[in-house]
């Protein structure tokens, strides 16, 4: 039995619907420290097998959440526990720091930017190119049915970044009027899929086909060190439109031909050549 | 000046919202019908010129309302005027029912068939596939901002297809489960590319990625005898949600490439050899 305050967070984590990868390992993160504030000794490392069980199920195609809970040691010490959830949290912080760095480098003058869903990591990048001076100007997609756009667009409008919100059906029209893609990732996989927010995928495909460079910016703790494109669970939100059940994944895969590089903060990798 | 009646069919034409550009033509064809009892002689003939204005205002993207209007004589003789809308009328619904004989063989046994908006053609291929016998099942887009996909969904239940709906941004994951793809067209260009719903060239790019056969179903007065791609104007309807103003273009354009055939009351177009 994990303490009722750890449950809450993995409560509160399980509710959220904007925020990615790299939030939900954070708030993980600190279901640790709250775990190692309560329990010590045998308990802890009980509670601490339990908890990464929640936290990945929390939602099981994140892989921010796999490699945050191997991060965490199985230990008796508490102090260790903290420690380590801490390090977890201050590296998160400073790869998208680092990100936004080497991601703005990519952004040119007058840049016309198409990106989907929302990635703390696309607007981090945003962020550092608009303080580096540059102009450009981003396309976004609503994002139904949550509407992770809006929330984008709310930050965008926040930082005087100028936008337009298209609705997800038109990513194939808009994809011709920009000249650059970027969009976050909840996992990538061994074989190099990305997974990310539903639609990705139609994004990458209209993108190749219009010849516009797609990149994925992501930390890399989203990367996966064992799954391969199959062993992924996409999760599954179903809801109801006027009485009618709406099937609603919330990821899908974008294999690697598709994409010009991932955006990490250790650099940009590149697809292999076979490829 | 039309008469009140026939402007009240346009403005009617004008906030359709489900039905798609082979009932608007229908619905134009009535007003035309309506015209010709009102005027004749030279009021008449200056009356058809304003109402072909109209007419194609209403969605310039469509050439079926373009084709009805090349299709009514300028002439100052009422019955004659009524003769010709009656007889497109006829034949929009024979074309319609040959496109259903001729469509709903290319549907197989167990057939999985992917869609995206509301098609008249479309559902007339569904409807006479399950007279016929066959057993399929149809995945279908809820087509926002509009949901025609709803509307669709609930003609599938009355006529007890069975379907699945999804999110317009899951059309990549879903077309890898379907075995075929089936659109309806608003206007099919000279240069061989559709436009219909936006949304249709990402479903179209998801199914060539996935080697899933697309087709379109039209009347083939939904073929433009003169424009080519460029040359059709896109209709925008801008709509706002949560005060945010969200793009709103109608159609997009998907290139022949992607077409495996165009299921008309003719039969079946292929794409040229050399694309």
């Amino acid at each position: 039995m994990l303490p009722e305050e750890v449950e809450e967070i993995i409560r509160r984590m399980e509710e959220e619907r904007i925020q990615g990868a790299s939030y939900l390992a954070e708030m993980g993160a600190k279901a640790y420290i709250k775990l190692a504030e309560i329990f010590e000794g045998d308990t802890l490392l009980e509670g601490i097998k339990e908890l990464g069980t929640e936290v990945i199920n929390v939602n099981p195609t994140m892989a921010s959440l796999y490699n945050l809970v191997r991060f965490i040691p199985l230990t008796k010490n508490p102090e260790f526990v903290k420690a380590k959830a801490e390090e977890f949290i201050r590296l998160n912080k400073e790869a998208k720091l680092e990100i936004g760095n080497i991601g703005s480098e990519i952004i040119d003058q007058n840049e016309i930017i198409i990106t989907h869903s929302y990635s703390s990591a696309v607007l981090e990048i945003l962020k550092r190119a608009k303080e580096k001076g540059k102009t450009f100007k981003v396309i976004l997609t609503e994002s139904g049915p949550d509407y992770e756009g809006l929330a984008l667009a709310k930050r965008l409008d926040e930082l005087k970044i100028s936008f337009e919100v298209i609705t997800d059906s038109q990513m194939g029209l808009f994809a011709k009027k920009a000249t650059l893609a970027l969009v976050g990732a909840d996992n990538i996989t061994r074989d190099g899929y990305v997974f990310n927010k539903a639609g990705t995928y139609l994004l990458a495909l209209s993108c190749y086909d219009n010849g516009v460079p797609f990149y994925v910016a992501a930390e890399s703790f989203k990367i996966h060190p064992e799954a391969k494109v199959d062993d992924v669970k996409i999760v599954e939100r179903k809801f109801k439109r006027d009485h009618t059940i709406i099937r609603n994944y919330l990821f899908d895969a974008t294999p690697w031909k598709y994409i010009r590089g991932i955006i990490t903060e250790l650099g940009v990798l590149v697809p292999p050549k076979e490829i």
